[in-house]
């Protein structure tokens, strides 16, 4: 087994280290292959690694399997993603970019603000020829253990009809090469089946993927079929695809925990019987449970970066240290790159 | 009680008269003061009405409370709006809408070509004064028996800052005089909680409202807040609002489905669960059917409009007959017109 590096922005998302540490420590137990570089604040930090095994952080420390490496800054949430840019210098987003651009770390992960994310990656990783942007994208379940590839979730809030090619060009690869699916089937999220329907952005890129014969596009789909397996990549702007990856979060949340409220508990039975609902709900519904799937590929860098939502616990953000073993160990990046040439619309 | 007469485009939608025409009975049986008018294919009609209570029929027209309008002619789902209205003589949605100019009847409900309906109602009936184009509005149940006025759900693809500003005045207006919500709560849908997040016109539209002290503007709202009820009225372009309602209601499907199916039936045991514990879903969930709340209001037009669901059953379209006898009764036009003049920014 070759040996993963990953730098973590140890500062970021609504927790910081917090989260992160504990994370940290799990996936490290977990992957005897894997060292992990801490950015952030070493007092912080160290104040929750001593909450965890203080023979086992010896013990990856002396390994070099953990090293803390300090940042003087963190890249607020609400910052403008320009402003922040500007300022990075000493972030600890910046400096976990930085070590990926040495090759030094072999991914990072964060779970700060996402238009800085977007932009520091850019900057100091670059994107692949023929992308414009690079785009946010995630391998969600759907029904009969199918697997959507959707893109983007939130890198670029505006995007031209060009751009949602060029997703659709780097799902229907990562679907081919990561899922292994012979001849994924690509759609564009829609707000009707028929040709004439939408936006003219999603009825310019539908004219363009339909030309291409490299690409097996089905036409559109609508927010309904998001989970039905009807297509193996699914492409859609930034701000729809975050609003609508929210919306199926937020929903399963509901589901979840008012089922489980509406039970009660009000005799031995039904105590029971709640318990083995509960255990009936989570083995079904389970695999849509948003923690399971965080952490977002930044697709169309020459680099690996996951991004974390914000908000993300410790299963959570191990979660998204897990995505970037994953993509570390099928070398996305370079699957992308080499399928991209022959794929990309030849510029006149 | 006052007489109600509706006019319904009863060839509209994937199932025309064949969900119209029960839907129609269904209602007449309901609604003892309400009178309708069937626009369409008289034979097609006659076959579906065939099939009802022929005694229930003939008193139904022997007392003008049932009346079919022949038309010659179907606008297509997948016709584009513009040449739909170009060619609208003698459609049914067309003739529907005449009646409601005419004043024969007090409200029109249809199930087809949303751009064309849109299309036609502004120019048959007229947006009311300070409107530029009116907005699909549904009221969406949340958390804690709270409800969500969300618009727009799908009539304008492409919104500006003003569209966004008119929809949140007239979803607010209707939060107020029909749900009776004193001092309405009203968010935009964005793809992040702080000022800076989103698209210009989002943000351009939350300054614009932020100055308004008769809106109780709360700031902005991500996808998953959409069914907790931190919110009265919930704001966003038509594309956005499209998708998130049908990925809700295929989610919801999905949920239903796959929990009836997981269960099984493998013994007399598991039967009787299964049965008590459908009822207990029906019970807890049945509120987001998406059944129940079919049929959108076309928001800011001088007349009232319903929008249902081109694949709605019977069920579906009776419950957007119900959405039109509600705004009949509630008089949303008018409630509507007599608060926009304040309520609008004052142009220069």
């Amino acid at each position: 087994m070759d040996n993963l590096t990953i730098a973590l922005d140890a500062m970021s998302g609504d927790f910081g280290p917090r989260v992160v540490v504990p994370a940290t420590i799990q996936a490290l137990n977990r992957y005897p292959n894997l060292s992990i570089f801490l950015v952030g604040d070493p007092t912080e930090i160290g104040s929750f690694l001593s909450k965890e095994n203080a023979e086992l952080i010896n013990q990856y420390q002396a390994n070099n399997r953990l090293k803390v490496i300090k940042s003087t800054s963190v890249i607020a949430n609400d910052m403008k993603p320009s402003y922040a840019i500007r300022h990075s210098q000493g972030s600890s987003m910046r400096m976990a970019l930085e070590l990926v651009k040495d090759n030094q770390a072999q991914a990072c992960v964060s779970a700060g603000n996402t238009g800085a994310l977007m932009g520091l990656s850019k900057l100091l990783l670059h994107s692949l020829t023929g992308i414009d942007r690079p785009a946010l994208v995630a391998t969600i379940p759907a029904l009969n253990n199918q697997n959507t590839v959707v893109l983007d979730l939130g890198a670029n809030a505006e995007c031209d009809s060009n751009m949602l090619v060029q997703f659709a060009i780097m799902g229907e690869i990562l679907a081919k090469t990561v899922h292994k699916i012979t001849h994924p089937r690509v759609a564009l999220l829609n707000i009707g089946e028929e040709d004439i329907k939408g936006l003219d952005k999603i009825r310019s890129a539908a004219s363009i993927l339909k030309s291409n014969d490299q690409i097996n596009f089905i036409g559109y789909l609508e927010g309904n079929e998001l989970l039905t397996g009807k297509t193996d990549v699914l492409v859609c702007d930034g701000f729809v695809g975050n609003v609508t990856l929210k919306t199926v979060e937020g929903l399963i949340k509901i589901f979840m925990s008012s089922f489980k409220l509406s039970l009660g508990h009000h005799s031995l039975l039904m105590k029971l019987l709640s318990k083995w609902l509960q255990r009936k709900i989570a083995k079904n519904f389970g695999y849509l449970d948003p923690g399971r799937y965080n952490g977002a590929c930044l697709l169309g860098l020459q680099s690996i970066v996951i991004k974390s939502h914000g908000s993300a616990n410790q299963k959570s953000f191990f979660a998204a240290i897990e995505q970037a073993i994953l993509a570390i160990q099928t070398n996305i990046p370079e699957k992308i790159a080499s399928s991209l040439s022959s794929a990309l619309p030849k510029s006149e």
